[in-house]
Formats: structure tokens, sequence, C-alpha cells
């Protein structure tokens, strides 16, 4: 046998293992019971459950929203608000704040005035007031006078924009409590890029006339993507006029999740709407949502002049999610044959209770399991074999 | 044999399977050709497609955008517009909006005026209106007068800003139609924090004076971070002037995949365009992208008033994506391992080949398989070893 | 037999290898060891690092910021900066600007006005001016004008806001260099929707007292959710004087990885700050961060001018990001089957070295190998098998 041949038989002669077939039904049903539980757990739960045979891609998503309301304040006069008015920042993108509380300084000036009364701003005469001072949680930096700030207190007077805010008495009732009968139109334009699949949240049968006046309700109108904003607010477990009194910040989230195979396409947003900042409602710590803007004018002789909103409402964020599936070919492979692979342990099993649960074990024992006897060099197994086999 | 004795040859003596080797070129062929397949499929897909041997890490990412580009309108009066006039919001983020067209209304005070004429709101006197009417999608809140719009028609009265806006009449060709000729610079920084690897999109070699006159080109010039809008547009397949009367969103998506193993270190992002809103051209309902916004003023009397932009424009979303990977000692071990258990499947396949195929079948199934008879305790597989072996 | 005893037989008898027993500690040693290796492999890097019996979950976050500080300027007069005046935009969301520097340009109009002298503007008389000349990236729309700049250079005239903003001199020391003192609140909620899991960043045995004078220190106060601007810049490694001057975007980056199983439940946020954008420092392509802004203003005749402010400073990105791990029935199962799918390659190892390393190699290859010789027909069989244990 030359070298050449030696080789083409090592490559090419097939060494496949020895076997017994057993003819007790016991184990050949445990054999094919746990190979059935291994072929259902792939069917079932690598197919069914977990899709393992689609590709996967995640939603590309782009989003509008428009408000649409107004509201009248009543503090000293009637005061007229429109979406221009209340709705920070104009653009309506993916989140957007509706003003429903505030407090309003008008006609500040860079100027000169004596600081809110507090224990540490109090003084009788100039020696209280250190000039220079400039506490950074402060409002300014003190001048070193000390100037009557009503005719019973004096206080430090600082260099701020004056009068200075007094935020300490927040209205109790939202000045814009009518926010709760606004509208928010949610246009959500997704892509699956992956599968070149396009949808909008306002399905194709919806007209304009239907969107014109519709309103989204979970039971009975769960395509309109107009909400009320009391209602979502209600959705999310929370009352409107609370929140609206020291703001807060709402979650609008727009599930996608899509299996796009043929024999399930179906393809629709699912709405759901959540509290996102502290939902503990005892806390005191900083609760609620606000910031402060302002607006900027200029009177006749060139002086600027601000009126500050310390402005408290409703933050929406409209959050979308989703992961499209689709059959694709290599998953398919790639997941049943790592699936496949489980069935290897099945004899594993098998072989264990052959061994060890059943009455004549022994006998399968001898006769699947040869002992080689190595002090009496070959003839150990050949004995054995015989004493096995008698 | 002591029980100690027992444990020891129970754990170290090594039981494996007796084997026959079968020289049947036939079966070694189908043998060896399918481990073949199982370690092309190892090497081709799990290495080189999935490059399961890299770690991965996903994208921190920073976008600052500047636009650049003036315009002229000539409604009523030639006006000039630059970017702090078109650009909101004007920080220069990963999103911008620029004004393409527009619905000005001037000097709207708080005050009353008759509604815009239409089938609800045309009056013959004070008994048509009701006081108070508040029709959230309406304009204000009726004062119960019937008052003259114009010299023909009467309609009821408001409290609002008045004068009301007029939206009816969009211009038909886009105010700020030179808005195609802005450039914008996209200055985009990326980081994969894992691999500790830091890029821009403005490549070591461009210095100052290419990217003061440079301009993007796919063909030409693919790595200039400057876009002339017109050309954004225009790659995702939209014309901008018909974009540019009612708005719209487009996407310009960044993708940063790269593979920085030494062997393969490039890494340069890829830009593409794509319009992210409706692109349902006949759908009438709810198009483009605009939004209201004002500016506030104050008369010498204290008095408020405002400008109303219903503004319509393109907003550019910049998005960012990508995912880098890098040779890892972990992932090669971990996916190499599990690709190789796949041999365990190979056997299954040629012995079905060996016993189903072949035309020495019986054969071979003689030699490999023997059979245990139980009822004759264990003389029946003797019997059944030397039938077979004769 | 009849077709359905086949048929039972077929499916219910159950084949299994025939084994040889090896009395070889070495072989057996071997095998053990390798199978120890796979299962501390599984135990130590499936379950313990990689955690592969947890189910996952993404972060779900919202963030607000609340910056805190007030600075004064001191170009002409002295003028004091609060929130609202230095903050853009106003409403604290996961981004936010500080401004920390500026060119302002005071009361344009739209008008017309000299350009800036440079090489191309410069002009002696109307013919070195194009009427209608629109270049781009310059200022305007030329009247065809040569006019004084000043008393010593004639330029073209064009029409745009004026007078033309300067901007080649940057003040080199930052305007409201006292930024670095600001602080900034930042309340951060988390929820992993999956587990129900919700936490905020302030810690709940934080109080409000605690709260309004504490100050992020990583040693210290690890737990404040208020951080110095300063001190936030300097642990990203920039100096804040230096940066700023022309700006940047720094990240303030919060990690809520969590393992939320009850033998270690602690999840808590860690914070880290890194410059977002080019910190390649001798680059001088367009560095540093800054944005055009304008305020408009309305004179008694109605005219409308505005200031325009050239702002730079330091962007605050704050990401957020984060995975829960949780014990799970189904990953625990499907990584454990995985990994024990590894215990089937062990016996690959053990034969190998059996039938390679070992002394009596050759002797543990004639008992657990047999050869079938094909031509003559199934006597070679026997013939070896007696040849192999005589």
């Amino acid at each position: 046998m030359s070298g050449w041949q030696g080789c083409v038989q090592y490559l090419f002669y097939y060494e496949t293992p020895k076997t017994l077939v057993i003819p007790n039904i016991t184990v050949g049903f445990v054999f094919r019971f746990t190979q059935l539980l291994v072929v259902l757990y792939v069917l079932g739960y690598v197919c069914l459950v977990q899709k393992a045979y689609q590709e996967t891609d995640s939603v590309v998503s782009t989003v509008t929203t428009k408000v649409k309301g107004f509201a009248f304040t009543n503090a000293s006069s009637i005061k007229y608000w429109d979406v221009a008015d209340y709705v920070i920042p104009p653009q309506g993108g993916n989140s957007f704040f509706v003003l429903t509380n505030m407090i309003v300084t008008l006609r500040q000036t860079r100027s000169r005035c004596p600081l809110l009364p507090d224990h540490s701003t109090v003084c009788v005469d100039d020696c209280d007031c250190i000039e220079g001072l400039n506490d950074p949680r402060g409002s300014g930096i003190q001048t070193g006078l000390c100037e009557n700030f009503s005719t019973t207190v004096k206080t430090c007077e600082v260099i701020s924009w004056c009068p200075l805010e007094i935020d300490s008495h927040l209205p109790d009732h939202a000045l814009l409590d009518s926010a709760e009968n606004f509208t928010v139109l949610i246009k959500n334009s997704i892509t699956y890029p992956k599968f070149n699949f396009y949808r909008r949240n306002i399905a194709p049968h919806i007209n304009s006339s239907y969107l014109r006046s519709c309103e989204f309700k979970r039971s009975s109108d769960p395509d309109c993507p107009i909400f009320r904003l009391k209602n979502i607010v209600s959705e999310a477990g929370e009352d409107f006029q609370d929140m609206a009194v020291k703001g807060g910040i709402l979650g609008i989230i727009i599930d996608w999740s899509c299996d796009l195979d043929w024999w399930a396409r179906k393809c629709s947003p699912k709405y759901s709407f959540r509290r996102l900042d502290s939902r503990i409602p005892n806390s005191d710590v900083a609760p609620g949502y606000n910031f402060r803007f302002a607006k900027y004018y200029m009177d006749q002789g060139g002086e600027e002049f601000r009126t500050l909103f310390k402005a408290y409402g409703i933050r929406f964020d409209v959050i979308v999610f989703g992961t499209a599936g689709k059959f694709g070919v290599v998953p398919t492979v790639v997941n049943l044959g790592a699936a496949l692979t489980f069935l290897s342990l099945v004899p594993l099993v098998a072989d264990w209770f052959l061994l060890t649960c059943l009455r004549k074990k022994d006998l399968y024992s001898r006769h699947k399991v040869s002992y080689l006897k190595e002090d009496t060099d070959s003839e150990g197994e050949t004995m054995r074999t015989i004493f096995g086999t008698k």
C-alpha cells in the first residue's frame, strides 16, 4: 500500500460508529420523546416565538406635531392665547411644550433694585450689605447699599434685571386651564430601509374631512392621529389640572413593531402614554417642569427691557420605536442549524436512561460496552467479549 | 475492586465508540464534501460576511450645522433675509429648518374682530352669533356681536389676535425661492468609545482654503462637508421648488459603518439623502411641513403686538448611524466554537447516505449495526453477528 | 414481521453506539480535563461575564436641565446677564447652550451700506461694482454704487441688514467668563419598561435642603445632580476659559447599566464627561461652536430693526444610555443548551489524543476501529477482527 493510497484511504474511507439496536420500547420511547421535545422547541420557540427565521431592521422615523386650540387668561385683563403664544419651541418636532401656568414679570430693565426680603438679605443700613457680593444662587451683584424694599423692610440692593421676579406664589390653579381641550395632530412617517417599507400613521383610508373632525379614542377611533391633551394625560394615569400647575413631562410612545411577511402583513402604530418625570407623589425635591424665557423689547430711547416668564407646562415627548422582521434565507439556515445541534445531545439522555433506569441494564451494558484489558495485551478484550456474548 | 478504584475507573477510564471503516470512496466523498461545506460556511459566512470575529460598538455622534446664504423677497417691498432670519432654531444642531414660504400677518393685537367669512360664521344680525361660543378649532371666543367683515359680508365677532390670519392663499411660488442656493456646512464628530476611535467628517487633508470654496458632489467632491440645499433635495429625488411651497422634511443620513481592523482600516462617512415625510404625491391629507411663530413687539403705550408667521419650509434632519467592528479574542472563540458544533451533524448525513443510497447498503448495515435479541437473553446478538459476518 | 411491526421497530428500537472502555488514565484525564474546560467556560464566561441567563431591556429616559447663575459683561457698560439671556433654547431639554462670548451688531435695519473692505470689494468708482451681483457667501446684493466705507476706503454698496456685522475681531477673553461658575441641575428619570423599573438620578435619600447646597464631586458628592460648568469641562480634560472663547460641544454622559437580579440589585447613574467636537488642537478648520441669532424690535414708525448676535458658547449634550438585565427562564435554557453542545466536541479531542499521542495507540486503534474489506464480501472484517484480537 503506497503512501498515496494510504492518504486516499485516510481521507475517503468513511469511519462510522458501530451501533447496537436495543429492542426495548421504553428506551426507544424516551429517545423519540426527547427528540420530539427538541423539535418542538425548535419549531415553537425559535420559529414561532422568536421568529428567528426573520431578518430584522430598526425603524427610521420622522415626527411632526401641530397643536390646535386657544385659551383665555383672566389675570388683571382677559388675554387671548393661541398656538404661537403657548407652544415652545414653535417648530412642532418630536418634543413640544404647552404652557399651562406662569409667573410673569413685566418691564424688567437692567438696573438696580432691592433684593427680595429673606433672612440673609434684610438689612438695617449700608453696613449690612457687602459691595460686590456675588452669590451664584442669588439674583445679582450687590451694590453695598441698603434700600427700602417696602415701607417696612429694607434689603440690600443689587444690579440685576429689575424689578426682580417674585416666584414664591405660583397660581395653584393653572392659568391656561383650558389647555386640556387643545388637540395635537401627530404626523409620523416611518421607514424600514432594509425592506424598502414606508408607512405613515395616517392610514390610507383616512381622508381630509375625517381628519378635520376625528379625535383619537382607544376604543372607537384608534386610527385618528389627533389627540386631545386631556385624554393623553388621563391615559397616562394622571390628572391634567394637577399636572398643569407645576408642569411635567409626558411621553407619547408609538410602537411600530411589524411582521412584514406576506402571511402576516399587518403594520400599524400602537399608541401608549406614560408620564416620564417623577411619579413619586410625595417627593418635594424639584418636582414638575418649568423654565424661564424672556421677550425683549426696546423703548423709544433705545433702552432694552424684557418680560420674563417663568413658564410651567407639560412637555410632550413623542418616542417612536419598533423593529420589523421579514423572512430571510440566511437567518433561517443559521438558526435552524444551530437548533439542530441540540439533537446531538439527545443520545446522551437516552444512553443514560438505558444504562441506569432499565431492569436489564446489565445486559445492555455488556453488549454496548466492551472493556479492553491492557495488561494482557489484546487478549482481555476477546475474553470479555466471549464472556459477554456467551 | 474497591469502591475507590471503581470510582477512578468510572471517572478516568475513557469510553470511546467502536468504529467501522468502510472502504467506499462514494460515502467517503459525501462525508468529506459535507464537512467541506460546513467549513466553507464557517469561514465564508461567519468570518467574512458577518465578521463574527469582531467586537462591535455603536457610534456616539455630535452634529453642528451652519447654513450660509441670503435671499430677497419681493412682496410689497424688497426685503433682505439672512441666516438669523430664516433658520429656525438658530443653534445649528442636528435638525434645522429653512424658511422658504410664509403667510405673514402684521401688527396683530389682542382685541376684537369679525371672523373670516365661512358657512358657519356669516351672520345677519347679533342674533346669529352666540356670546361665549368657543370652538376649539376656531379662532377665538365669540362676543355675540355681528360685525362688518367687508362692505358686503357680516360675520360674528371674536376676541382674538386681530386682524385674523388669512391662510387660504399660500403663494404658489415659494417666496424665498433662492433658498435652493443656500449652502450648509455639516460638522460631524464621531466616537467609538470602546475602541477609543475618534474621527470628524472633515478629513485631515482638508484645509481652510479648500473648505471655503468646495461643495459636495458625489462624483468629484465626495469629501467636502458643504452641501447646496438644491443638491440635497434633488439627490433625495425631489424638486426643490416644489418642496419649497408647502414644505417638507428631508433626512441627511450619514453612515459611519467602519471596519477598524488594521488590514482593512478605512472609515469615512457615506452621505445619503431621503425625504422623510409623506412621499405619496396625491395624498391631500395634511401635506408638507409648516408651523406658526410670532415676533412680539410693544408700542409706546406698552401695548403688546406681534407679527404672526405661518412658516413653510424644509426641515433637515441629520441622522448619524454606524457600527464599528474590530477583532476580539472572545467573539472569535465563541463563534468559531459554535460553528464547529455543526461538524457534529455531518456524520448523520453520511450515515443516512451510507444506509440508504449505496448498492451494498445491506452489507454495510450488517456490519455497522448489531441487533440484540432480548427474549433469548444474550444469545441473539451472537447469532446475529455470526450470521452477519459469515 | 409485518410492516406495522417494522415501523414500530424502526421508530422505537433504540440504536446506540457500541463503545470500548480504555483503561488508560492519561486519555481519561485528557477527556475529563477538556470537559472541565468546557463546563468552566459555560459557567464562567456565559453565566458570569456575559450574564447570558438574563433578559435585557434598553433604557427609556427623559432629561430636564436647569442652569443657574448670572454674569456681568463690561463692554461699554456693565450689563447683567441671567438664565433667560444666556441659555438657548430656554426649555432645558437634553441639549442646552450656554453663551460665553459674542459679537453684537446693534440696530441693524434692512437698508443699504458699503461692504466690508476686502480684495474683492474695494472699489474706486461705480464702474468697479456690478449691479445685482449676488455672491452666496457674501453679504447681500450689490446696488452697483461705490460708497465710502471710511474716509480712506471705498467699497461696493449692498442691500442687506445694515450696518454689516464685523466678525473679524472676536474677544480673545470670553465676555461671560464667569459662566464657569454657573451650575446646572440635571433631572433624569429612566424606565426599563420590560421590568417595570423606574428610577431618578435624584436618589430617594436626597432632600430639598441638601439639593439646595450640594455640588457634584466625583470623590465626595457623587450623588449630587448639580454640576458646576467649570468642573464638567475640566473632567472632560479641557480648560473652560479656552473653550469659552470659540465655543465647543460637551457631552454629559449618564450610564444607567444595571443588574436588576435581587442578589445584585444596585442601579445608580454613572456620570462621565467628554468633549464631543474636534479635539485636534492645531486644526484651524472651522473650530469651535457658534451660531447667529437676532432679537427683533420695531421703532415708532413701524420699521423693523434687530440686534444680531454671533453667539459663541458651549453646547452641553446630555447623553443617557444603559441596558438592564434580569434573570429569565428562556434565555437561561437557550444559552445553557447552546453551551452544552460544545460538550459533543470533547470526544473528538480525546479520540485524536488516544490514536496519536499514546504509546499503545496501535493496540487501541485495533480494538476501536474495524476495517470492512469490500472485495471479499464480509469475510474481510471477520478476519481483520480475528487478526486484531489475536
